[in-house]
């Protein structure tokens, strides 16, 4: 599947929580399959932080053939046949306000002067990047979504949208996710964006202007986040406590230590360093910083961590979540994941019972997976199946698609 | 209790586990109540990441009075007529070579230059610690110690002097601690020490050739540090998603928002910004890390996290455990903390299970505490009181010092 990201212009001005307002916008986005007749099988997915439009398919090159590993954040779940089928659903992918890939952020220039935003840009919430995905809507002509879906950050706008505009959400699919951060959950944030802003080349926020970006504190904020979505046991089955030095070896060498040598080198390998790299989790978490500080914003990132800290629906109603969601008329599916330290199932659970309170419908599964937080984006068979399954048997029925194509029903 | 700082100067060199040895080097400790004419009542306390020798009593100014606040870092539990009673036990406590409150370490001079160490220091590890300990001992009469005693990485400390010196310590309490890091534990140790490495002011680990200090670094290392020490709930309910302005309320305004008003401020006060303090969580870390970087020695800092990685006794034998505790002579007293997820009560549990393995004579108490790995330095009701009838029913009898004192035993 081919993706061809498409961009719209919106020329009224958007005003946002803080009180400020956007004069004008662009939002980039992508659609896969086709919007039916009765235009009610739009299914919107909401990203999370680093993630962006490009859910599923692949870009392709001038020549028109798709760029190899250029598939979509979201491309085991969303695609022709998969759990999410885009034969069946037309899917609309947007990125949202003050990312980096492509809608308006803090490197497009502020009208006002004609320079990149940098630090500038507005602060934006989950609640404005959802008002901003309702103009899209109404660009596309989607009155009313079949689902609003999305994983951890962006489960935060399925569930706000709910909230926002009830009547045009059928069903919220919000995986991994939870109504707020918790204390600790807003500490990591904390400290991913003090990286960022004491690093001498952030330069208050307008480090464009001194043709720098801040990339030492990029790198240890992508590194804590690194820590944060993974379990501390898959850590251990990918990592454990095994040493660089083994994997440096060549191939060769390898071979050789197969008669037990390996484990003479893997006891006497120390190098004894504080500097260099020892263990082979921190050559990962420093791979992982460096790639992230290549292509991605600083600014970005505080805005859209800061979009995490302040999302919760409940704080106008006194903490009573169940006070806040009454307002919602869809029907959900929520589904966490065992390891999830970051977004643990017991936070999916308030919202379970906070809509249970509501007497609204209600579907949860708890998916024992190793992968911790990752586990929304990876390839799990019984949560793919649990995605599948609510997909044909509650949204296809309750949006006039009826049952699932031949081919997935009658497969053996 | 005043408690005088002493220095011991130690002309042999100190082989050291990298390889290197340190030509010469100075302790710094204190003692507090008397070792008895049997020696037979001494005690050894091993200090975790960022405290000293300084373990309890006050230091006294120079007209000999007690300085306010001067508390050592153990002070709750080891003192007269505490479950570590001074009035009984001979309690020693040591500052660990590298680190930056008195005994050798990368701030003094290195004897080949004359400048200080500063990076050149070399990486010491938690059995080069016992081995300088033992230095100590010898030096102080002590041939076998009572019990020796740590949480954390002092906890560390205290299993190695079991393995290291099985016949000069009798009873081992190891607290909070694990037979070593995870890949998770590894991974915030490497982001903090990142964090320092690549603060400009880092200059390769020659900061103070440059008259300057990485305190950027300092404060991310300690602000991460500070995030796994605390528990999640703990955290909820310390800090919650409070606003720091409400903390600004002078007391007349906070007083005059107890008709309700405060409600309305709470929903009202979201200052929308990505680089000021918006929530108190916020200015709990970054004050934390402001004080840090104060006193604190960035190379120490990597020694110190480095120390914890390294140590992994299972480690010459294959990972397992059980056969690496064989040598140990000891009697153990293990304590963990149910809220602790740095060094859980599972990696406790660990240890014990090795120590019955090998039919070792083990006590073990998981507190339930809400305080996480920060713990094992509170004062909690049950796990001060495992420690004192551990002292007074388990090694006094066993080092011939007989029942406690009446005004203990005697208390209603």
């Amino acid at each position: 599947m081919i993706a061809t990201p498409q961009t719209l212009h919106f020329d009224a001005p958007l005003p946002l929580s803080s009180g400020a307002q956007l004069p004008a916008f662009e939002l980039v986005y992508e659609t896969y399959g086709q919007l039916n007749a009765a235009r009610s099988n739009a299914v919107l997915v909401c990203h999370a932080l680093n993630a962006s439009h490009h859910v599923a398919g692949r870009h392709a090159d001038a020549a028109g053939q798709p760029i190899p590993k250029s598939e979509g954040w979201w491309d085991n779940l969303i695609g022709p046949g998969k759990p999410i089928d885009t034969e069946r659903w037309f899917v609309v992918g947007v990125n949202n306000l003050g990312s980096c890939f492509g809608s308006t952020g803090p490197t497009h220039p502020n009208p006002a002067t004609g320079q990149p935003w940098g630090a500038d840009f507005p602060v934006v919430t989950v609640e404005d990047w959802v008002n901003a995905q309702a103009r899209l809507l109404d660009a596309l002509g989607i009155e009313q979504l079949a689902a609003v879906v999305g994983g951890s950050l962006g489960g935060m706008q399925a569930l706000s949208w709910t909230l926002q505009y009830p009547q045009r959400v059928r069903h919220a699919v919000v995986i991994a996710s939870a109504p707020n951060l918790t204390a600790e959950n807003i500490a990591f944030n904390e400290v991913a964006r003090r990286a960022i802003v004491t690093d001498p080349d952030f330069h208050g926020g307008h480090y464009l202007r001194h043709g720098t970006k801040p990339r030492r504190g990029l790198r240890i904020a992508r590194m804590i986040g690194h820590i944060t979505y993974l379990s501390d046991d898959v850590m251990n089955e990918k990592f454990g406590r095994r040493l660089q030095a083994l994997s440096e070896l060549s191939d060769a060498a390898a071979a050789a230590t197969q008669d037990g040598a390996l484990d003479a080198l893997e006891r006497l390998a120390y190098r004894y360093s504080t500097q260099e790299v020892e263990f082979q989790i921190e050559s990962y978490l420093r791979h992982q910083g460096n790639k992230f500080s290549d292509y991605f914003d600083a600014n970005t990132y505080l805005l859209i961590t800061r979009a995490l800290d302040y999302f919760d629906p409940a704080r106008d109603y006194d903490g009573h979540l169940s006070a806040a969601l009454a307002r919602t008329e869809a029907r959900f599916l929520l589904i966490s994941f065992s390891t999830d330290w970051r977004f643990a199932p017991a936070r999916s659970r308030e919202i379970v019972k906070a809509l249970l309170d509501n007497k609204r419908d209600v579907s949860y599964a708890e998916i024992d997976a190793p992968h911790g937080h990752d586990a929304f984006l990876l390839d799990d068979a019984r949560y793919h199946a649990a995605v599948r399954s609510y997909f044909e048997q509650q949204i296809a029925p309750a949006v006039g698609l009826g049952s699932a194509p031949e081919t997935e029903r009658g497969a053996p």
